[in-house]
């Protein structure tokens, strides 16, 4: 049994659903800036969800799922597998639902990220990375205690919260006065997040950024059919997007819908966080400077009104500073 | 003739003013997101100001002096005195209004604010920090040119403009469903945002926070009367706050109505600028940091409500490196 024999099949995301997450998102956590950086005479409007108060974009989804759950499924409480950013938005609706929550972790996921899920209450199982199958420790978890699996990309829910990205930045950008479709241009590790933002701006044009070494969605779309990583020791900073394999309920959704795609390096994705840092005064984390390095490097063409996801900002001084300098 | 008789002494900053200003700013600037971060079982509730276009509030009090300026005005041009935020706060105004701009720098400002500022379109001219009297240098430019000098902090314009911030936060505030006056802790260099948020919110206690050495509007309002820096040698990371010496129009809003004080040390904003880092994943300027480190370090004890402001985030890579390490 797999992680994903545990998500009901009969249960697929849709607008509706995006619609009713926003509700439901907007309720407790105000949008997060849309902000414009201007390159080569161009406006990228850059959307900050490093400003969420886990400081990622996945609080979107967890609490789209876990405020979803009935009675009997709070008291057996909440399973979930991340390598941080995932793991502290299930911990935080956890926490504020009172459901007790146990994060699946590889060991060598951010200091700051493993501390950070610990602070919000959240109990941690870490696993090897590369070397152990943490879906099917978290299939054993869920089996033996009845706890409901939070999938971090590949759950319906979570696809639809993650899209409730999407209509906030088209509200943020019509407010500005600008009309017309939008290009949103996202970073994509299982492609929860794309999924979601091709669900709830059936409009915009949607591109995808991958670390190199670790662009298996890119190479699935390429391939009309799901390709694993290649190589799971393949060196990465993107600790968020290291995700070894996308779900059918991913790719179903963006099988002809992803407009263009990139796999971005560590060196490009260092310029994007060091512009990041001069021109917006922001902290992104590798893995959430993805999309925005795709566009610097003329990898990804935006058209029309660009809209790039700087997806997450949990990142450990030292690699911070590495990665800048 | 020094840079302040060039200031029209009739004109005095009033709260209508700053709600002229405010309606004129939020025309055109989205509100900085009001950010929770929880420490010691206490919420702090910071003003993101690094997220305005030019990285800092200046932005506020240029926008408000240079939107007024009357058409013969603005054909005369502007000019500004300002290490770097100020500075950059009006050559945005002055672009976005077509009119000529000249900005007087101290020759060792951030690299990164010159640039910026020279990005911007403004002209620039160095003067030697410590040694020239910057408003002298000002005061001979608009006599000979005939053009408006509009001063950091010493004008009535600038300090309603600054005041905007504090409408801004105590509808933010009210917006997350909370009653009651505020406590706003401040940034201080020569008291033009503090003494805008003073009439801005009459309701709120005001406090400030000046760096170590710097600490000249503290002194003052003890003594009574407006004491100059002691020693304009002595070493600090905020450039932003490193006013010689207070004015009339500031002190004599800010007499008897500052709450509490406190004077931080390089030690103790290096600390504030890591947790900024590291929980809201936010870049602050060593200047931007000051109020932040007074209530860490207990210097300024919050009461109710807390607003501090993080007043900037433009900060030269090696100096932001070297004191968050």
């Amino acid at each position: 049994m797999t992680a994903q024999d545990l998500l009901d099949p009969s249960r697929k995301p849709c607008a509706a659903g995006i619609a009713r997450a926003a509700a439901k998102i907007t309720a407790i956590l105000p949008p997060t800036p849309l902000l414009p950086l201007e390159v080569d005479g161009r406006i990228l409007w850059c959307k900050a969800e490093m400003l969420q108060p886990i400081g990622a974009f996945k609080i979107r989804g967890a609490w789209h799922r876990l405020s979803d759950l009935t009675d009997k499924e709070r008291a057996r409480g909440v399973v979930g597998v991340s390598s941080g950013n995932h793991a502290q938005g299930v911990a935080w609706a956890a926490r504020r639902l009172g459901v007790a929550a146990t994060i699946v972790m590889p060991h060598n996921a951010p200091k700051a990220k493993i501390a950070a899920t610990q602070a919000l209450g959240a109990d941690i199982i870490l696993y090897q990375r590369p070397g152990e199958d943490r879906d099917a420790i978290a299939a054993e978890l869920t089996a033996r205690t009845g706890a409901t699996l939070v999938h971090a990309f590949g759950d319906p829910w979570v696809i639809e919260g993650q899209g409730t990205l999407g209509l906030e930045a088209e509200a943020q950008v019509k407010a500005r006065g600008i009309e017309g479709p939008l290009h949103i241009i996202a970073c994509c590790g299982g492609g929860g997040l794309s999924a979601g933002l091709s669900l709830a701006c059936p409009d915009a044009l949607i591109s995808i950024a991958e670390p190199e070494g670790w662009d298996d969605v890119i190479r699935s779309l390429d391939a009309g059919m799901i390709q694993p990583v290649a190589d799971q020791n393949y060196p990465t900073p993107c600790d968020a997007l290291q995700t070894p394999c996308t779900f059918p309920i991913n790719f179903d959704i963006l099988k002809g819908r992803v407009h263009s795609s990139a796999a971005v390096t560590p060196a490009e994705i260092s310029a994007a966080m060091r512009l990041v840092f001069e021109r917006l005064h922001l902290v992104v984390e590798p893995g959430g400077a993805a999309a925005l390095a795709a566009v610097l490097t003329g990898k990804i063409e935006p058209q029309g009104t660009a809209v790039v996801t700087l997806s997450g900002g949990n990142v450990d001084w030292d690699i911070f500073a590495a990665m800048i300098a």
